[in-house]
């Protein structure tokens, strides 16, 4: 007998027939002889329209209550998959983050988790019902309400998972795992049996939408072993697993990408000590993302250009940032692009061997696609380039890698 | 400075814009230098939405989930309150009935206030922050959230008012207050300035939904102060008040009445003991209620007749289980009437005067409307007539009584 987290994303309990759905996968589980915990997210669409009830005040200054409101969207989840349940003879029992409890860090709207106390959950377990814990949410010291940011479900059953020390965490969405890369752009994409905690990091924060990067930060932490897999197809999905039991680690798992990149390069500072520290602390301030770096020498002598990317929906307030402190950090003008895309290969083969990047640069070379910035990780190599350019870059990578083949 | 509590129903928390004007009404009071709890119901529409949700299900069948389901309406609320109130430059405090804690009874959608935990309300209160707290809703002694019936929002801020020792428990809603009788029909009817809690009480238990039965209880028991008045008009309410509180005692201080009865006749019951209880104990076990019970005797010599009535949308049932108890009872044959109304006049003067039912009678029998059915309580007649003389008999009786003078 093992103790399994399922966990349910809001597409898989969209409608009352969705729901009836999931409860067929968790008795097939239950028949196996094995012990089941669920996780769910809210019904897909409801957390949006409650936070447009929300949007109607500043949510900036009323993060407690945007909690509070965004909260019952997993709370009315629950319990119609307790409701579901019962209808085909199963005993579940609905539980929220307070009745836990979950303890998460007093940083709503995206609080981190503390503690989870597996004293009911495992009782309801150990008598043979089926806890169905409302993902995304826990209380603070105070007992206040708060969630754990988008997709935060997924850190919820990973931490869940690894409270009660579960055998396994099934993540159920509505692909089939991971895959080498985007299916929608190449067609040979190939679905990962397997991928490190590491790879699955890269992914999560290159924009790959599958996991939520602190999911995958907490299944590393504590060694859950994770399974993303589809809610409809009933397919094995993707295992995260520790490096060490993935048998060879291959040059390049996997191709990300993300088109939401714009950036920026402010022209001819002068080089003095601080002066990162100038541009990086006011956009920090005003919670704005800045990535790939690049500092490079100017035109004029002793000064320097800076580059660096943030997401297009932040550009305009970065320009504004930059022009505000424009004396204080003595830049001439600034250039922006904001039509580019990031590509990135990934993989744990590229601690041990070399020639890797050359490898993708030539790739890209060889289609004329531009490279703007680089920025490389121990098992990572982004690379910028113009946005039109993305789907050839990407198939190219996806050949050169070979990554169709097994 | 006073402490009271003020509670808004669904209708006057309907909309962003009415929620706004609640706020404006608790500003006043606040600028009054009180101090405030307020105490809300779900935005309205909302219980009926949410139930519509839980009704895919057997909610006879889950009940726990039900009340998880239906009690996040009034979690909406309060926290959008609590958002419109900071806008005013006032500081609100979203509380759920778990966060306080209000405890009730185990009964699922129909639990009982066991007791509440003034601490939390009154440390918010005494550092002049504004407690909102979620109507209708606790937790039992596992924490399971419990919720306390249809209005039950009313008997929370009754509840709530005894605990803290409030001065006064304002209730909003959409009328100015308790009427001598439905302005609707009678073009004159009055509003009354106070009314005793045992009136009240006959008023809330003959259908007339100002206010919850259990809330008038409730005050009763602990001697609250409890106002009823509009969110809208601004004018002064109804007061609930101890009977030795009113200088004089009425003869009649008002009218309900209710188009929602059926009755039914079981003719020739051979009359031995325990004959009611086999008549009302399958009722009772189906949760219909019974009223108006009248026993005569029958043409045939030692038989009886027994009369009474129920909800129009039990009539069907009450006959089949009759039907199916037929030769337990022993009765004949059934007689039914589903097009009856009640009207019942009340006041504490009734008590001490007597010539009150032969007045109510004779205004009747001058309109020529035939009654079917009399009870009485110490301060309360009802008469059981047709349907169609409703507007007639109402009229009567205001003009008889002399309702409309003060």
């Amino acid at each position: 007998m093992q103790k399994i987290v399922q966990k349910f994303g809001g597409t898989s309990v969209g409608t009352i027939e969705k729901i009836k759905h999931v409860c067929s996968i968790i008795n097939k589980e239950i028949k196996n002889g094995n012990q089941v915990a669920v996780v769910s997210s809210a019904m897909s669409g409801e957390t949006n329209k409650l936070l447009s009830l929300a949007e109607n005040f500043d949510i900036q200054n009323n993060k407690l209550e945007s909690d509070m409101i965004v909260s019952t969207g997993e709370q009315i989840a629950i319990s119609l998959i307790s409701m579901a349940l019962k209808e085909i003879g199963l005993k579940g029992r609905p539980l929220l983050g307070w009745q836990i409890p979950i303890i998460g860090t007093k940083d709503f709207t995206k609080a981190k988790i503390n503690r989870i106390d597996d004293k009911i959950i495992l009782e309801i377990m150990n008598r043979g019902e089926i806890p169905i814990i409302a993902g995304f949410q826990g209380i603070d010291e105070d007992k206040n309400i708060v969630t754990f940011g988008r997709g935060g479900s997924d850190t919820s059953a990973v931490a869940i998972a690894a409270a009660i020390a579960a055998d396994r965490c099934d993540i159920y969405t509505d692909v089939d795992g991971v895959y080498t890369t985007d299916p929608r752009i190449v067609k040979n994409a190939r679905k990962l049996n397997k991928i490190s905690y590491e790879e699955m990091l890269e992914f999560a924060s290159l924009g790959a939408k599958v996991l939520q990067t602190r999911s995958v930060e907490m299944a590393m932490r504590h060694e859950v072993t994770v399974q993303v897999l589809s809610s409809i197809s009933g397919n094995t999905g993707t295992f995260l697993i520790k490096e060490d039991e993935k048998m060879e680690n291959e040059l390049v798992s996997g191709i990300a990408y993300s088109k939401d990149e714009a950036n920026l390069t402010l022209i001819n500072i002068l080089d003095k000590p601080g002066v990162a520290t100038k541009i990086f602390s006011p956009l920090g301030e005003a919670n704005i993302n800045v990535d790939m770096i690049v500092q490079t020498g100017s035109e004029n002598g002793n000064n320097i250009n800076f580059t660096y990317t943030v997401s297009r929906k932040d550009l305009e307030q970065t320009i504004l940032i930059m022009e505000e402190n424009k004396n204080d950090i003595g830049f001439e003008r600034i250039i922006r692009n904001n039509s580019l895309a990031k590509v990135s290969i990934i993989g744990l083969g590229m601690r041990t061997h070399t020639g890797v990047a050359n490898k993708m640069f030539s790739a890209l070379a060889s289609e004329n696609i531009n490279i703007h910035v680089i920025s490389t990780s121990e098992i990572k190599i982004s690379v910028l380039i113009d946005e039109t350019a993305i789907e050839k870059a990407i198939n190219v990578l996806h050949s050169t890698f070979e990554l169709e083949k097994k």
